[in-house]
């Protein structure tokens, strides 16, 4: 092969990156050894940053850098109210969404005992701790809607039950804006038979 | 701002990476330190390894780890062929094509004066060297089709004259397989004002 065996190296090593197959990798590769070294060696060094500094928040499992992460560590959140939620992602979402002030959880993962995904890879017994604390109104299960988010949510609800906590999901139906002829069977005919009322007091 | 500040640094130096916007370099990150942390600190310690490793061969510019590319140091390739092309990706895309068995030359650029490139940035006090070296039996040009990339071309053509080495220019034309109605029109009308002969002798 033409390319020096560290170029391959990194061209392999590129890989690891989602969505990044070869021919990218490659394009990444010899883009940054031929215009961007400093860019290279920054971001070897912001990789290296983040794996030493960025570890989970103790509470809520989110990336943090602290014991606590932003969210968990602020009084102007109410802590009463946590949304429990799959991925890092999903926070950094419903953050943009600017439609909740309450706190979270997130799972990291979701329940598949097929994969050996059980209550304690995905952190349960840390939610029960915050459960039997006393002082939570309410647990919104934002899981996924998919087969193993929908039975993480009903062993979520379980849970929140045992312990005298209100549980909700949130809402699933028509995109706000989406055309009916664009939104998938499934989705239509769940937003069909969840239809709500529009009397009022709901 | 959510997410901790050396995990927004990560964010901003994924963003060094060609064609990664920030909604990419955010999956980028949370999927290296969420499921991937090994394959962040391979990243991280290849980009280091070639950054340092990995630098030009004397004698042709290639990205090469000795002094000399693997191709300037085979005895298998014909030296006195030489292929001047712009980058090292050119020559990743002629080796694969298996069609070339003589040596490269990577101007690492293309002459464009208001951009402050001249024939120094480009290496030819190099390639000149090689010419007047004697025992080049043909210069091919691979330059791009672009203005800069024309204008190149007919600078080394003009090189190469002074030192009395034939120069080549690749060909341009109709894609192999290309339907005729896909190929654009400034392609097209070369490919017809550039026909060549059917009897035989070209």
């Amino acid at each position: 092969m033409l390319l020096p065996p560290r170029l391959q190296q990194l061209l392999a090593a590129l890989r690891c990156l989602p969505g990044i197959g070869p021919k990218s990798a490659q394009r990444m590769a010899l883009h940054l050894l031929e215009r961007d070294r400093d860019g290279a060696e920054r971001l070897s060094a912001a990789l290296l940053a983040a794996l030493e500094g960025v570890g989970s928040c103790r509470r809520c499992r989110m990336f943090a850098e602290s014991e606590l992460c932003t969210v968990c560590a602020s009084g102007a959140r109410d802590h009463g109210m946590v949304c429990v939620v799959e991925t890092p992602a999903d926070v950094v979402a419903i953050e943009e969404s600017a439609g909740w002030r309450g706190a979270y959880f997130v799972l990291l993962g979701r329940l598949s005992p097929l994969d050996g995904v059980g209550p304690e890879e995905i952190g349960i017994p840390l939610l029960e701790e915050r459960l039997a604390g006393g002082g939570l109104r309410e647990l919104v299960i934002a899981t996924s809607v998919t087969v193993e988010g929908e039975a993480t949510a009903a062993f979520l609800a379980a849970l929140a039950r045992r312990h005298s906590v209100p549980a909700t999901r949130i809402a699933h139906g028509v995109p706000m804006g989406g055309e009916l002829e664009f939104v998938d069977a499934g989705t239509l005919s769940h937003a069909l038979s969840a239809r709500v009322s529009m009397a009022g007091d709901r």
